[in-house]
């Protein structure tokens, strides 16, 4: 059926105008669009649709649906809705299947955690499989809002409140980019309501309506108290989210500089053992650029961040302070930061013995 | 009275703390403390009391009351108490009269805004007669949320997150600091337990239990709301707060120095004309540090930020955009910034005629 003529709607447009913005590929490609079967990213699906039937993108789709086997039947049913739905578009739908709930057990990570990381992980490995570079997901505005207030609540600093980004590297995926086209623009009620125009008639995922999870709990009873003070309060929240990923890159860049200025051995950029960094270059930068230096550091140094929490940056920090070194400052790992001759110098676990050396030589 | 050989109360331990990380003077001078007569204003002035009764502390306490006249009676009483609580103390009291409701409705101001205002004027007055360089408010953790969310909100950036400052210039006083020792650390409840601790039967001031003031009903309904996700949200915020002020610090000062380099004429500093800046230098930067840059900029041309919104900086940053000049941004006061020949200028709105003679020639 093409009907390329008629006027396209306004959801689409919007869309189109977004997938400019983000620099997103209009041509060949795969693209692999993540689809729950709800209203978000079913909207979404059948936006992308309409833009490639009436000419305006000419890249090919590709459905990703994972089940969650959380919900008996529901999970099943919700499978083969997404399938059904491709069928109609003919567009081609992967499903893939994961126990979150075991994997929540094994790992301890709670339920929407587990359910994060293994659809990240489906995604990835459909995305390489299909040779495509982005992973899109229905994410809206309403969804940006509630992340926000999810991390001002746990006391979050400017990076969590910087909210999710519109395109970023998908983590577990090598060069593959994870971009949310509604994540700017469209509220939750804008995809419910295209759906009904498509006459599509999109799953609800019932954990919305339940008080387990604190997301849940924010769409439902925090988001209409602070839309009663101000009824654009979710667009006021993603709007200060934009400006706050501005500021956040531009500490990030000044941190990546104090770095590359703060290394005590800069001839010896190629060899692979961590950096060691001078405690006067540190010493003079502003406390908000020199944590995240040490933050990124410790990142490169230990190869993640795992377990790493704001008073082991402090820790590291402290040391800075004063003009004597021959302190040491723990980190959760095992490993150890030390400050000697002017230098802070990174121990991993297994290199401990050396340290223990090395203080009793100092 | 002096019993300075009983133990401290844990009340009066910790702002001795606070007290010295905000380097306030320990001895000699004198310091003029806002007291409404509530349970915070009052818990710091016990608080200094104790402090100077136990020898901690060696300086002239001044208690500052201003009455708004805005309840009838009930503000009469509330300055009488306060007086009668000095006298008890042993400490002077100035009490200053302004109608809050009058200032309202001449300057279109709301009441909150209005009785802020006088408020600061008056203790201005109040520090400039007794060559105090400090005004201490009451302000608690508690406020600071408050204030957070209110701002979060209305959809603030990174400035507006910060919060209060603990300490910062009163803007009507003339060198004079605005000191909040309570802030960083004291929740509302413990001023009030303090206050019963010291049998000093606290003022309650009757517009907190009323929903006219957006600040009302975030304390009496959003406070609750996010407590019951995180029971310890207002500390939460109170951290979140303080580490975006460090951010903010950071940017400020990088774009200061944008600033610095981007005059188009350094060797001029002298001269009274406001400067013009390189469109070259300031391409080349950071849109979050070129903003705030520009920011500061218009402050320093126009000698105020008044009705300036994000809007006019985004036009003025608009100019920077592609090769060419020529163009102009229009300010809310009438003035203009023009791009030419590869520098921006700005015009006041009485030196229009000289825009439009350049405009004409270029």
């Amino acid at each position: 059926v093409r009907n390329s003529k008629t006027r396209l709607s306004d959801f689409a447009l919007r869309l189109s105008g977004a997938w400019k913005d983000l620099a997103l590929p209009s041509h060949d490609g795969t693209v692999i669009v993540a689809v729950s079967g709800g209203a978000d990213s079913t909207a979404l699906l059948l936006g992308l649709e309409e833009l490639i039937r009436s000419g305006k993108l000419a890249v090919k789709l590709v459905v990703a649906h994972l089940n969650h086997c959380i919900r008996l039947g529901r999970s099943d049913e919700d499978a083969q809705w997404v399938a059904e739905l491709g069928d109609q578009l003919g567009i081609e739908v992967i499903v893939g299947r994961e126990p979150v709930k075991e994997w929540a057990l094994k790992t301890l990570d709670n339920l929407e955690q587990a359910g994060r990381s293994l659809r990240y992980r489906f995604l990835a490995e459909v995305a390489e499989g299909r040779a495509a570079s982005f992973v899109l997901t229905g994410h809206t505005m309403d969804d940006q809002a509630e992340t926000v207030l999810l991390r001002l609540l746990r006391g979050s600093g400017l990076e969590g409140l910087s909210g999710m980004h519109p395109v970023r590297p998908l983590e577990s995926g090598r060069g593959i980019l994870l971009a949310r086209p509604l994540l700017k623009w469209a509220r939750r009620l804008e995809t419910q309501e295209y759906c009904r125009h498509r006459r599509i008639d999109f799953r609800v995922d019932e954990t919305n309506a339940d008080h387990r999870f604190a997301r849940a709990r924010v769409r439902s009873e925090l988001v209409p108290l602070i839309q009663s003070f101000n009824p654009r309060a979710v667009e006021a929240l993603s709007r200060m989210a934009t400006l706050l990923r501005g500021d956040s890159a531009a500490l990030t860049a000044q941190a990546v500089e104090l770095l590359g200025r703060a290394r005590d051995n800069p001839d010896n950029h190629s060899t692979s053992d961590p950096p060691s960094l001078s405690v006067c270059v540190l010493q003079a930068a502003l406390p908000a650029i020199r944590r995240r230096a040490l933050r990124l550091w410790l990142a490169q140094c230990r190869g993640d961040l795992r377990r790493l929490e704001r008073v082991h940056i402090l820790a590291v920090e402290g040391l800075l302070t004063g003009l004597r070194g021959g302190r040491v400052a723990q980190l959760p790992g095992g490993e150890v930061v030390t400050r000697r001759r002017g230098v802070l110098r990174f121990y991993a676990s297994d290199s401990l013995k050396g340290v223990e050396k090395g203080r009793t030589e100092a």
